[in-house]
């Protein structure tokens, strides 16, 4: 493993320090980790092994220790994330805290923020019903205001009204904020918020009217709770609905919502979903530095008896398997830190009262949260095959890290949905520039002019013009823009007139407006990658061996796309066929030439022992003894004979007792 | 649920009849599944909820169950099947006894036979190594015959030499098959098979020099006592090396097998191969009618308020997520049964002398291996994403088939390896027939004319041509060829004279050669596909309208095909950008065409509720009942104030008692 590190062009820590933000950040990360892995709730050593209720039980011991151990709020989110154990806590924390400080009134918070910040009372945060999702208009559970009580009867009317899937529900939460159909003397004011206790401060139990259990075992994430929750008439009084923004007079006077409430909120929503384009870049990344790491120390096939074999990396389709999840990996972190940035300056030209950018910002995000999940959880699981049979070993770490993550395909917006909303956006933007108004801005421009853009071919006349990330970057605009034409013109005739963004017309086209919505993410991605290494080129962040590595990964992105997808590239003759072959066959040089920093730029994202918790992901590379030291650890192994042997085995093998 | 069966076009319990094996056979294993739901061990409402020890336990239990139950041996298999649960016993019953009847002498076999068919003791195989799998030359465990006591001494003799993964053996074998390097007198014969007893019969405990135990958790197939095994110069008799075709004399003389058992043992590996290909569309036809019928039941959004919300399954990217995996499922069923019928011919064939035809038929079905394989892991997941939140929960049965399944990209022959395999021989037919000798048969039969295949183009003259099974089969070919003239060039120039099969020129090259292989197999897998349903149509096995709907998954399986992977066909000019285009709308059309079928094609693969053992995929369609009461009925609900209230919650949430 030293030799695969001393292989590296670049300095693998310098670039660890700026993707951590910075030299004190990533040594606080370290010592962090070694702080935590001291205490009984961050010791991981049992993570592997424990049944459900054990790891429900610990993951809660987790988030109570992190509460209780780590002073500052920037220690506490990074320890959360070390620790990686999400538990009961989880949507108090992330959910039910933030969502009274952005909906509960003044006197709403001084009420209920000292306990929910002081641990007094525990809660989440209840929308999904079991039979309703994505469409929240949908929503079944009740609140009828009861003006002689002053009173809200919060009501689950059918089975798939039941509340289902909220973390900590299950069994943690004393407190929900359900969203609920408002009615008012018979009239349906849609969903609002509204505190409900549903547990007995004393016993734990549940309240009367409150039926409430958990969901039961998940694929992953298995320490939170994530519960069921049925509403039979409770009563809860007018206080409790949350009241910032519309209100409930006692007399049963509906005061709805400002209007610029709703551009708010397509604002926090920017924010969350930059986070999770930032989040899936690392959350690939642990994937990938196991996988490359496990690759250079495996080794498989030698050409002749006695030879060493050769190292798994070294064999091209290893290599193509894996190098490209690292160019993906660090595509995504780039793209989730111009996510950050975009969403900051237009902080600050909010404030000057200008929201111009906003709805590109909200559309390109929601196709990117889609893409980059799903390039996410794809990669992992693409990194634990790469590791054959060790790959499929909970100790390898590969397992738990994809079944804990896959979920962001479908919650936070499931990536369908999310991709139609970024394809309604372009279409809208081509219809409006075809109708002679202002069609799309920053990424979404091509808009503007796409019948032109559908005249323009590839302009690469031999094989190194490919390495131009300015000819990548165009042809991934062109396609975008065709894509965007057809789409179009495809609802249009299945609208017959004014195009329809529902219904029949709509639902029956998704496949190529998913399409269009990809391709546009995928120009998005790289070209904020490439932009992103030349602005550190620029500014002289970065020294020219890490930028010269970076640009490489650029064009690894760029060409292995290309390659995969050179469909998309062909059907309209931008590229020809001779220009496909030269980019396959440069994709393939990149991977020869990235092949001695593939250990080096899986270090350079900085990720410690103690996060990874790999047998085969270790930084020192003693895979096998590692692997062989926690199988001999696992419950299994505690007696010799094994867990069946008296129960099961015994009477079957050994000769029968004389009667 | 109804409605939706009844708007199939065909017969589908006929249809179901045929797949599984006639009318009598498919009524046997509804009984089956009753008997077995009845029985302790065969019941599997606490499936989803057992850690891993007891797993393993409840896994041991069904098999000594089945085994004692069930009488007769085709029973037992189905019944294997049925119950689904994978335990210590699989490898003792699917390699200990296999090998000793084709590897033991008739002394050895019955000598050991009657203990390990009346359970007396239990065995398993041990072949790879915690740092060697694929690469059989490469093992490390030696047996040095000692002629003095006229015994083998099996030693391990290093840290990545011990054995890892055999089924059964960290808990429950008492013996094993180990591949050990035979030494005699400092001379290295390679791997041989020797049977070596690991554990005391009366106490089940590690005999001396052996240490031995389960490796751990895994992704999936917890019932598994996947095992490690060292030796410490452990000496078993001279008769305990399987002599059925190589032997040792008492004097330590090493007699060679005979010629013919290489190629015995390559039609085995043929058998096994078939029966992993049909395995795989069963495999995938699970999660598919899960997902399908589910698809089928849940709603999602309608246009206006109050409307009745749209069915999921009405969403073109939904229908284009699942369809096209009924399509797989069904074609991977039906090459298995051609790869059945194939081996069959062959054993005629061979019975005559004459093993012309093993060569292609092993390369087509390693790579068959592997592609079918990953169709239904891929398809698997895919399948479980589409059914949203609700597919993440146990409950639905989807992660566990898919978990549980993963692992056959690994075993038996990892997937790449497998895949170089049919590349290999594709590229030795095509330097044959170049220098003037007999290229390819069957399948591979263009390597005989590859130049005359790469002047062919696409004779697609309207949309509707695209329904046309020889045009679809004629575009996989041609894919096919020209790739194999590609690789084949490509293997040349980087051999620089004489073609290298291995080393470096290979090894640098796999990209290209694994896409020549893949395409091979996806050439045969829809032509054998397309044969099979014309078939039964000239026979007369099947009625119309069920050839209807099969020919229509034949054009879903080809256009969805070539709609992905339209580059390939694009690069060299066979197909134009209209033919593409003609073809994606052809795959959209096929998409609506089937959309009444779809709950009857799942309905088709006829598979019990018991089976499936899904909330989600129940043949009546109560969904959202069955995901409650079985959430109900977690363990972490035993308690209505769960497991962590006392020990964890209570200390934090109430006032602290005074002192």
């Amino acid at each position: 493993m030293i030799t695969e590190r001393n292989r590296a062009s670049f300095d693998t820590k310098g670039l660890a320090e700026y993707l951590n933000g910075g030299k004190e950040k990533l040594q606080r990360l370290g010592e962090l980790a070694d702080l935590l892995h001291q205490q009984d709730w961050g010791n991981k050593s049992q993570r592997y092994y424990q049944n459900r209720q054990d790891t429900y039980e610990s993951a809660l011991k987790a988030a109570l220790g992190i509460w209780k151990k780590v002073i500052t709020m920037e220690d506490a989110m990074e320890a959360r994330k070390l620790v990686d154990f999400p538990g009961g806590l989880e949507l108090h924390i992330g959910m039910f805290i933030p969502t009274l400080l952005s909906q509960a009134s003044p006197d709403q918070q001084a009420e209920w923020l000292p306990k929910a910040l002081g641990l007094k009372l525990i809660g989440t945060y209840a929308q999904t019903e079991l039979g309703h999702g994505t469409f929240v208009r949908g929503l079944q559970t009740n609140a009828t205001y009861d003006p002689q009580s002053q009173e809200f009867v919060i009501h689950t009317p059918t089975l798939t009204a039941t509340k289902w899937w909220p973390g900590g529900l299950g069994k943690t939460s004393t407190h929900v904020v359900a969203m609920a159909r408002l009615f008012i003397k018979g009239k349906d004011y849609g969903p609002h918020s509204f505190v409900v206790p549903i547990r007995d401060m004393a016993t734990h139990l549940p309240l009367p009217g409150i039926k409430v259990g958990d969901i039961g075992p998940k694929f992953g994430y298995n320490g939170v709770d994530n519960g069921y929750l049925s509403f039979n008439h409770v009563r809860v009084p007018l206080d409790n609905m949350l009241m910032r923004f519309s209100k409930v007079t006692p007399e049963g006077k509906y005061v709805p919502p400002p209007p610029s409430n709703q551009k708010a909120s397509y604002a926090t929503m920017v924010y969350v979903r930059a986070t999770i384009v930032e989040g899936a870049g690392w959350a690939l990344a642990r994937s990938v530095t196991i996988a490359v790491r496990y690759a250079a120390v495996r080794r498989q096939t030698a050409a002749h008896a006695g030879e060493l074999e050769v190292q798994v990396l070294d064999y091209q389709n290893t290599a193509a398997d894996l190098l490209p999840l690292l160019a993906s990996s660090y595509a995504l972190i780039f793209m989730g830190k111009a996510g950050m940035a975009m969403y900051s300056e237009f902080e600050a030209d909010r404030d000057r009262g200008n929201f111009d950018k906003l709805p590109e910002l909200h559309a390109v995000l929601s196709g990117m949260k889609a893409v980059s999940t799903t390039i996410a959880s794809d990669g992992m699981e693409a990194a634990r095959r790469a590791c054959g049979g060790h790959g499929y070993s909970l100790l390898s770490g590969l397992p738990t890290t994809f079944t804990h993550y896959v979920q962001n395909v479908t919650w936070e917006g499931d990536n369908n949905v999310m991709l139609l909303q970024t394809a309604r956006y372009l279409v809208k933007q081509l219809l409006a520039a075809r109708a002679g108004k202002a069609g799309g801005v920053g990424s979404a421009d091509y808009t503007n002019n796409a019948e032109a853009e559908l005249r323009q071919r590839c302009p690469v006349a031999s094989s190194r013009d490919w390495l131009d990330p300015a000819v990548q970057s165009a042809a991934f605009r062109h396609r975008s823009a065709r894509l965007c034409v057809a789409a179009t013109d495809l609802l249009a005739s299945a609208s017959g007139g004014q195009v329809a963004f529902e219904g029949q017309a709509w639902n029956g086209n998704t496949v190529d407006l998913i399409r269009l919505s990809r391709a546009h993410c995928f120009f998005v991605l790289h070209s904020t990658f490439a932009d992103s290494v030349q602005r550190l080129s620029d500014e002289g962040t970065l020294p020219a061996p890490t930028i010269a590595a970076l640009s490489k990964l650029v064009s690894l992105f760029a060409l292995s796309t290309l390659s995969r997808e050179a469909g998309d590239f062909l059907e309209d003759g931008y590229m020809t066929g001779q220009q496909v072959e030269w980019a396959r066959r440069q994709y393939y040089g990149v991977l020869r030439a990235l092949r001695p920093d593939a250990v080096g730029l899986a270090d350079a994202f900085g990720l410690s022992d103690y996060l990874l918790n790999s047998a085969l992901g270790r930084a020192d590379g003693d895979v096998y003894r590692a692997l062989l030291a926690a199988a001999q650890a696992s419950p299994l192994n505690e007696t010799e004979e094994g867990p069946a042997w008296h129960s099961v085995l015994k009477p079957r093998l050994t000769p029968r007792a004389r009667l």
